[in-house]
């Protein structure tokens, strides 16, 4: 199933969409069961929201291979968690706004985990039944800070810097999933979630042998080799197969 | 004033504290207006909980030029952000619970700030305007993990590894308290907020340049140097002038 949050006419929607098509839903798919209502949407009509608003945005580095050996850095034997403001996630179609031209702010294509129930000291084999679903994360990042600060939290946080979406598929095999990111409609970044270093279920153990992930929370799970620099006027999407296609604009 | 939250016969309460008295409110102090009930309680017959339950932990890296220069860092030109997860924090007298007993874990008293009101791009002229009041806070960390990750993240959030309170103050000099932590009665930690390399006021305004703060995140300002490990059995007391001890043992 693919579960969207939406807006039209000023009211915020929760909805199951099917092709062009968005069926609306009595209830919150994060909080608890949904029921599907006579109501239907078309996806041309409506404005794209967030399918999911995280409390906490947990974010793993150096998670692919390929992608630590062009940052120079070894590859880490635990996966490396750090932590973003949820006030840096934006929606499907919104602009990504650089507060600087001085810095280069890179575009990282990345699958996204969304937690389903209140999550702590999670065993590996029962991982899945924590997670909601998955979505697609660009983890933007402001290199200069990020090599300034040693932590990522800044460089990660600005406002728009974590778009998320469109949909949460709750049906995928995050394990065996082609992600890809495209600059301008040029491919900038292809591999597959068969590459992760630490995989799905590893994530969720480790980060919850440290901490509790509520219902809505998201850990962006790393991004392979291919990062670049983001620029204004640029379209930058990010796609996993099997969720869709997470589309946005630089200013 | 001195705000508190306790528990008294399995019910949550607000309240401010006078010398041994409590006060009920009518409300939570985080949330807006509160009004004074007639009820009074006991210091000693009441639970302490924390005065604050955050959304966000922010944390500032190296912040007292001495505990700068006893890590062997050199200063940060700017705040060294990170965020723990709130799932880290504990109250006044609970215990904070070593996961392993093969890294060294260490204690740091700070002084925390208490956001009142959404902040976002905040001058530093109006931090104080956005400021509910100050709490004392203990950032206990695993140094090993610290080191191993470089992301603070995970060394920082362990369950109870984030003590609170007792109480918030609402008309402390922050730029003036003097601030210390006793390990089984000796003195380890003793500065005063006056030697922070980027005070309260710089703090706010930089954190919130990058993320958007909501009434009742907090923000971990810094330890001073006298840092040191922890040990079960421990009994360790962090106190900032004009707010109050905070008091854990170790497990």
């Amino acid at each position: 199933m693919k579960y969207m949050r939406f807006k039209k006419d000023g009211e915020t929607y929760f909805g199951v969409v099917k092709g062009h098509s968005i069926t609306q839903l009595e209830g919150d798919y994060i909080k608890g069961e949904t029921r599907p209502l006579a109501t239907e949407f078309s996806l041309e009509e409506v404005e794209v929201l967030t399918p999911v608003v995280p409390g906490q945005v947990i974010g793993i580095g150096l998670n692919y291979e390929l992608h630590a050996e062009e940052t120079g850095k070894k590859i880490p034997e635990e996966p490396m968690m750090f932590m973003a403001s949820p006030s840096a996630v934006t929606a499907h179609h919104t602009d990504i706004v650089l507060p600087t031209s001085e810095h280069r702010i890179d575009y990282e294509a990345e699958l996204v985990i969304v937690i389903g129930k209140e999550a702590k000291h999670v065993e590996k084999e029962e991982a899945f039944s924590y997670i909601f679903g998955y979505t697609v994360g660009n983890d933007v990042s402001d290199r200069h800070l990020q090599k300034k600060d040693g932590q990522f939290t800044r460089a990660k946080s600005f406002p728009t810097f974590k778009p998320l979406g469109p949909v949460i598929e709750t049906e995928l095999n995050p394990n065996e999933a082609a992600i890809k990111l495209t600059l301008n409609g040029e491919v900038k970044q292809q591999s597959n979630t068969n590459d992760l270093i630490h995989d799905i279920s590893e994530l969720v153990a480790k980060v919850t042998e440290v901490m509790t992930l509520n219902p809505g929370d998201v850990i962006y799970t790393g991004t392979p080799s291919g990062v670049g620099p983001l620029s204004p006027g640029d379209v930058v999407e990010a796609e996993v197969d099997g969720i869709g296609v997470l589309r946005n604009t630089v200013k």
